[in-house]
């Protein structure tokens, strides 16, 4: 295999990727707003919530994706999610495309949508066009652009999330850069939070779909900070080929190699966004095996994961491994308790718990090194199968509530008086 | 309808029930083992929890029952859970049976058996056995005796749930009693927590569990404290007959009177179990009405209840309501956006949230006001069906991640060294 780099920077590493981020007036200080533009058209895969109420953003997305497989541009605000506002929402989500469209020369239906913040207040639609118009004049292809952008797409997020990578396809350099956010309503399902990668590789769009689909199963999807779906996650990766590689017409080496890019970039993407899960003190991996089927094992690990008993548990460095017990026993999955077995890894240190369903002794002190790790692992095995999922989250804490109180009062500039300045109901 | 009283007491009301409940060792000081026995054989209807992996006690019940639905004892010990301690738990369930059957001259399999404390640790059996010799002889029909009972099954409750209620049944009085547990690892599904119910009423057996089963529904399977539904989770109803009405043996009116009485009394101990859960300081009540199928409303009020981020905001009194949305949508029901309402029911006010999909403009000052109340209510129209559910729960606090992070040693006497001595593993 081609050899891989990391490199510095995120969505404007590849080439004919640039993007912009400003603070247009829709949190307190904070960047607010983020536009990426591909200098081609790029073709696009993308992969949205299961929640069954979709924000506006989502709709029109899909609306746009139904007619076309290339798109040019996206635009993000962050503080507002625009969903659960009904017709008036998607009318924005669309102003919002029509907007950018118009400040780049190009059509609405080249441009996806994409928000975040509080659920069900109507956007502030004339702070976010003139946003818009302030925000593009500044888009460029430098490094910083693309931190700048990972900044405006924050919401509670305490650092920002963007990574790079190079690889040779065929001789030519190709690069991938991308940027997410989290950091609560984060438990994902067939997409998560909002994660957007850009690159310059040369491939047919039902491949590149087919790449994002197959890896985002075991990375985005396998995390949880709270067990709640947004209505507004999408994960989105643009393809536009100026790499100038013989474009991927198949599934052949230089695919299999581009999957596993963008597998190695949402793992540690999907990982920053769990240990960055609101209020997190720790990462929590949970790794299970064994079971008769993968998706078992998926479910299991997503199970001891999301578990509000486990994560409080962790939090506490009490190694309350009964609880990763009855969280496996809720995940809807036969387990057989005689072949389960538990282990616990963090500080260096390998901890057994549980042994073919017998309770190992524990020695206390050392559970308690292992468990004041930041980063915290459970092994669980289940039987003698090869099937194996890992999925990522993080302990809940005193600031996890103390975030998620504040959290309105936190994302806005104003208290939610703005909803009455814009009319409704 | 006859009129039904809600009398002082609880397991011990009905006629020829005797209960005891005492401080035998297995926590610091807090009676930890209860009995409740019938002078004379009871028919018996049980519902276990639906976790895939059940603790011993479940496994024992489960075989009693298979092979008779009379029972003349039940024998419970709090601190530990009897739960992921394969072979040997079983072998010490029985051996609880076949004690407090050897106390009371009775045959185990007239025994039925619960444990509630921490999962994964063996039973301190000689312990448990020499306190089953111990509580024996204290056993009577007084109130205080019930109330000891109440007592010595709780775990991190902050108060005792017991109830009892008088009716007539063809002239004669019928006595029902009844006791419950909290207060985490509440998410019931077929049964919850710990719960036992005791009638004087002659009914067939077969109209025992048809009962109970059509009344937990809609009761203790609609409430949630944390999200995980226990290993250990049971109710169980016992009728002894000694009331002298003449024997149920149909569906006829004074079924439905007993129906009605056992709905009002779960109804009540959920609510008290939803109050009570760790850390809490807000019941919250969620209605959930016009969904297709009354499985959809349960489905829809359960999600909402559960979801950590509504119960975040609920107790930062919050109305962040675009959670409810968020967590309506990932109950897996169909949502038709445009005719969702939500009000908000608190400290006598009604809060108008959403109306027909469109965001209501909100006071903030009259919201905040509604959730200081120690009892929220969210009312929630999806659609013009008459099908309705209410579900039960928490807000989630500070002290929740306190109670939970000091769980196993505030439960125990001796830190886990027990484990040790027990020569396990």
């Amino acid at each position: 295999m081609n050899a891989i780099h990391v490199i510095e920077g995120g969505i404007t590493a590849p080439k004919g990727f640039a993007a912009a981020g400003a603070h247009v007036g829709l949190r307190r200080k904070r960047k607010d707003l983020a536009l990426i533009v591909s200098e081609k058209s790029a073709a696009c895969a993308a992969v949205f919530t299961t929640n069954a109420i979709k924000g506006a953003p989502i709709l029109w997305n899909k609306e746009v994706l139904s007619g076309t497989d290339h798109v040019r541009a996206i635009v993000v605000n962050s503080a507002y999610a625009n969903s659960g506002t009904g017709q008036p929402g998607l009318a924005h989500a669309k102003q919002m495309a029509q907007t950018t469209a118009g400040c780049l020369g190009l059509s609405p239906d080249e441009v996806l949508v994409a928000s975040t913040g509080i659920i069900g207040i109507h956007l502030p639609i004339d702070v976010i066009t003139a946003g818009i118009a302030h925000t593009a004049p500044l888009l460029d292809n430098t490094m910083e652009s693309g931190t700048y952008a990972a900044e405006a797409i924050t919401t509670t997020d305490t650092f920002i999330k963007q990574m790079a990578v190079e690889f040779e396809v065929n001789g030519a350099k190709v690069t991938v850069g991308a940027m997410a956010k989290g950091s609560g309503m984060v438990h994902p399902n067939m997409a998560t939070t909002l994660g957007f990668l850009t690159t310059d590789l040369a491939i047919a769009p039902e491949l590149l779909k087919k790449a994002l689909s197959s890896v985002i199963v075991d990375t985005f999807n396998m995390i949880s900070v709270d067990g709640d779906t947004s209505t507004n996650d999408m994960v989105v990766l643009l393809a536009n080929g100026l790499a100038d590689n013989p474009s991927i017409e198949s599934e052949d080496d230089e695919y299999e190699l581009f999957v596993h890019v963008l597998q190695m970039m949402l793992t540690q993407l999907a990982k920053s966004v769990a240990r960055d899960g609101e209020g997190a003190s720790k990462l929590i991996e949970v790794i299970v095996s064994g079971t008769d089927t993968v998706d078992d094992a998926r479910k299991c690990a997503r199970a001891v994961v999301a578990s509000t008993l486990v994560k409080a548990a962790v939090f506490a460095e009490d190694a309350n491994w009964g609880r990763i017990v009855a969280a496996l026993g809720n995940a809807g999955v036969a387990i057989e308790y005689d072949k389960l077995s538990i282990s616990m890894f963090g500080n260096g240190l390998h901890v057994p718990l549980l042994l073919d369903g017998m309770p190992y002794w524990m020695d206390e002190s050392i559970c308690r090194s292992a468990l004041q790790s930041n980063e915290v692992r459970f092994v669980i095995c289940a039987g003698e199968s090869q099937h194996q999922a890992t999925a990522w989250g993080c302990d809940l804490t005193y600031d996890y509530i103390k975030k998620n109180g504040n959290y309105r009062a936190g994302q806005l500039t104003a208290k939610v008086g703005l909803v009455k300045e814009e009319g409704v109901a």
